[in-house]
């Protein structure tokens, strides 16, 4: 039987707010198996950027990673952001290690090809350096990704989130029983936007296809869940989708998605 | 017979010059045994500090780490100039890995206690954890750490690179041979500071204090030598102090330190 592995993915909502962060990582620090933390950017990028001077550069309502913008990345989603939630994690007794995907070579990618727009210093994963992840776990060790990946030639690249933590899980099933846990500010996948408590508590690949056509699952959402059934189509077991209720063992108001 | 293991320290002359850096990260990569990377500071801090409109708090000359200089510090050192260095060692086939103190509670520190001055977060050493980066080491791994330490308790700390590498380097000494190498501008430790040819090679702890009595070793070098005597008489087989030219091996234009 493969041990178990969670996985956990939290948004910039959370990072933001000192409370909310501890209360989460007070409940991460706390689970038994073996975990990977992976954390989105939030809004501290864009401070840096706007205390520097620097103005993001825009291409169709999409930002474009220029040089300095990469560099703000590495500073905030690699340095400030990480290290803290790292030394906070070390203070609740859980053996973290922060890193970016040119750390110990763990997340390979190359930078996207120019179509119609150039996006500059961003990455597509080609590959997890699963052995060693596993080695660093094996150790006790907890690994916090950012957002960063490299392109093994010396080139940091920035990398949705989103994109890491379902790539990483996927890379990690092929050894463990993975779960995938996306942390954010809403209860679950809600049947009605306006009602916080309309939360879907199962969804599997049927049900995920009739609430598309239903029009239910749309927007945001969308390329969240397709990220999700991609996960599980490629050996995820399982992923849950809610906020900090994932993680307290006692509310079960959240949403499980399963094949 | 115990393991050999090399500690380097760079300086921030060879951080901010990248055809430098390069070359230094070439030969450093080429390096056969277990080995460990430790980086100063450099300018970098200061450009970011000054475009953020941060003045860095100064007493008596000194530089005090208030919360702002801190943040910037991690941004920098822990986020910048780290990851940039594992990328680049990563394209040379160097399977490092970009550290502070707090990443698996490697270097504990605490708060300097305020005396006369308070020096805001900066961090006295009180404990390498040689265990575990024995253990990264075994798994191939080449740490590269930056000057930040953390107190367990959540937070991080300015630590002096220059200290960071021989506590480094004597926590690892009760399990491996330990070489610590001084990498810097000069060729080495320095009879006539006028004359860069003036190398001393070979320095013991007689001819140590002679220097320091007829006045040849003093200001920058002195607490640099301290440190390095210190890191000899507790358990460290042999300092090198020198440029490039300590891992060419061609030149023995280099200084070394016996007790």
């Amino acid at each position: 039987m493969k041990q178990q592995l969670s996985i956990i993915k939290i948004g910039g909502n959370i990072i933001e707010n000192d409370a909310e962060l501890l209360k989460f990582l007070t409940l991460f620090s706390q689970m038994t198996t073996p975990k990977i933390l992976v954390h989105g950017g939030g809004k501290k990028a864009n401070q840096v950027l706007q205390k520097m001077g620097i103005i993001p550069k825009m291409v169709n309502g999409r930002r474009i990673t220029d040089a300095a913008s990469l560099d703000v990345a590495i500073m905030v989603y690699g340095g400030l952001t990480n290290k803290k939630i790292v030394a906070k994690l070390q203070s609740l007794h859980c053996n973290a290690i922060g890193m970016s995907g040119a750390d110990a070579n763990a997340i390979q990618a190359h930078k996207r090809p120019v179509k119609d727009i150039d996006y500059g210093f961003a990455g597509d994963i080609d590959n997890i350096n699963s052995d060693l992840i596993a080695n660093l776990l094996n150790l006790n060790i907890t690994p916090v990704f950012c957002a960063l990946t490299h392109n093994q030639k010396g080139q940091l690249l920035n990398t949705n989130a989103d994109t890491i933590v379902s790539e990483l899980a996927i890379g990690m099933s092929v050894t463990f029983e993975t779960t995938l846990y996306y942390c954010f500010e809403l209860n679950g996948v809600l049947r009605d936007f306006q009602n916080k408590n309309s939360v879907l508590k199962n969804i599997d690949s049927d049900s995920y296809k009739a609430l598309i056509a239903e029009g239910i699952i749309s927007e945001g959402m969308l390329p969240k869940l397709h990220n999700c059934f991609h996960a599980l189509k490629n050996g995820v077991k399982e992923v849950r989708i809610g906020n900090l209720a994932l993680f307290d063992n006692v509310n079960t108001n959240y949403t499980t998605l399963v094949l």
